[in-house]
């Protein structure tokens, strides 16, 4: 059997002013020592149950952010990815609030919006551009983009997430239409957003059935 | 580092009689040795470009079957997968035409119709179970179905395939509609199926570009 290094690496995302921002740290060791790149590290066979458990370790470890909402999103391959030789990295995609990045507040880590021109050592802007095409497809489809707010939000604010996702605006009638169809929300009983000007707006948040997992729907917004 | 065993698995599956089947190859080592497993083998380091291309040589070696239809399905890993220890298996989903497994005829290849219950080693009825739950689902949006058939097809046998993997009757407008508006056929030059009773079908073939790669309809069937 050949020797294959064997790594796992974090798409590590949020909306910042309704724009994707990925999360991205300074390598503190060779090979491209103090280059920003995606949070990744070695399984460690003694201490991982599988490779989400090493994906979630390392985020822990490297970025202070203690289980997101975490997919395995490919497996990036070949000789010339990583110049220590053969490697496959499992990458998974992690959707987070904001607020969690900010309260994390760790020094090291920086964001940066995806439609920027990202420069990234390994492929890791192939796994980037992977990471959020794959968002983008299934959010019109899935209750992905929820993992971006916090723990409770409203129906606008829903909406503008996945208007931010899917680029273009959403018809109010057919998004509320669609969002009951998921049934994936339950309102917070007696919670309302302060809303300036506008009455107070109902606050909703996942059933927990799908905090750690998708719903679908079977036709798309 | 720690010692992780890299493997890659391939889910070969075919339409026979409208049901979906799994390609199961006799294990020629330990561990299992003797018992029916989905084809896999190592990651060569110094033979293979990627994990695909490692799957495409397992595939070639060991069923005689070259270059089908192949995506990357998931990766499955842990310490328990593999009593060699943790390992890691990138597992690919292959589709073909019945015919080519016929053609190919290698002894050791045994078809399992996946509604069946399967008892498998490692986890290899997960990945099974995973591969036939995702076609299934990209069936409803995608040209996924069409790589069951042989290069040229009618219409019917296409929406036979089609209900088929979805388990349900499509009405032959809708589903007409729906291949126009994927645009991904082109139609066979004078060539027409001998149609029995009927007035003979034209045929259909993908055109060049979806050979490889897919497409996708952004609402679904």
């Amino acid at each position: 059997m050949d020797q294959v290094i064997c790594t796992v690496d974090v798409v590590l995302l949020t909306l910042k002013e309704q724009r994707l921002n990925v999360a991205l740290l300074k390598r503190d060791r060779e090979p491209y020592k103090g280059v920003a790149a995606l949070p990744g590290g070695f399984i460690h066979a003694e201490e991982d149950g599988d490779a989400r458990d090493a994906a979630l370790r390392v985020l822990r470890e490297k970025t202070g952010i203690d289980a997101p909402y975490l997919e395995q999103l490919a497996t990036f391959s070949g000789p010339a990815r990583d110049p220590r030789g053969w490697s496959v990295s499992i990458a998974y995609t992690a959707l987070v609030h904001d607020e969690v990045i900010e309260k994390a507040a760790h020094p090291d880590v920086k964001m940066a919006c995806v439609d920027r021109k990202l420069s990234l050592p390994f492929d890791h802007k192939a796994i980037v551009d992977t990471a959020v095409a794959r968002l983008r497809s299934k959010s019109q489809y899935s209750s992905l983009p929820c993992y971006l707010l916090g723990a409770s939000f409203t129906l606008p604010q829903l909406q503008r997430v996945y208007e931010a996702l899917l680029a273009e605006p959403i018809n109010k009638v057919s998004f509320r239409r669609k969002m009951t169809e998921m049934a994936m929300l339950e309102s917070v009983d007696g919670e309302m957003e302060a809303g300036g000007a506008h009455r107070p707006a109902q606050l909703y948040r996942l059933k927990p059935e799908y905090r750690d997992q998708l719903r679908l729907l079977e036709r798309g917004l």
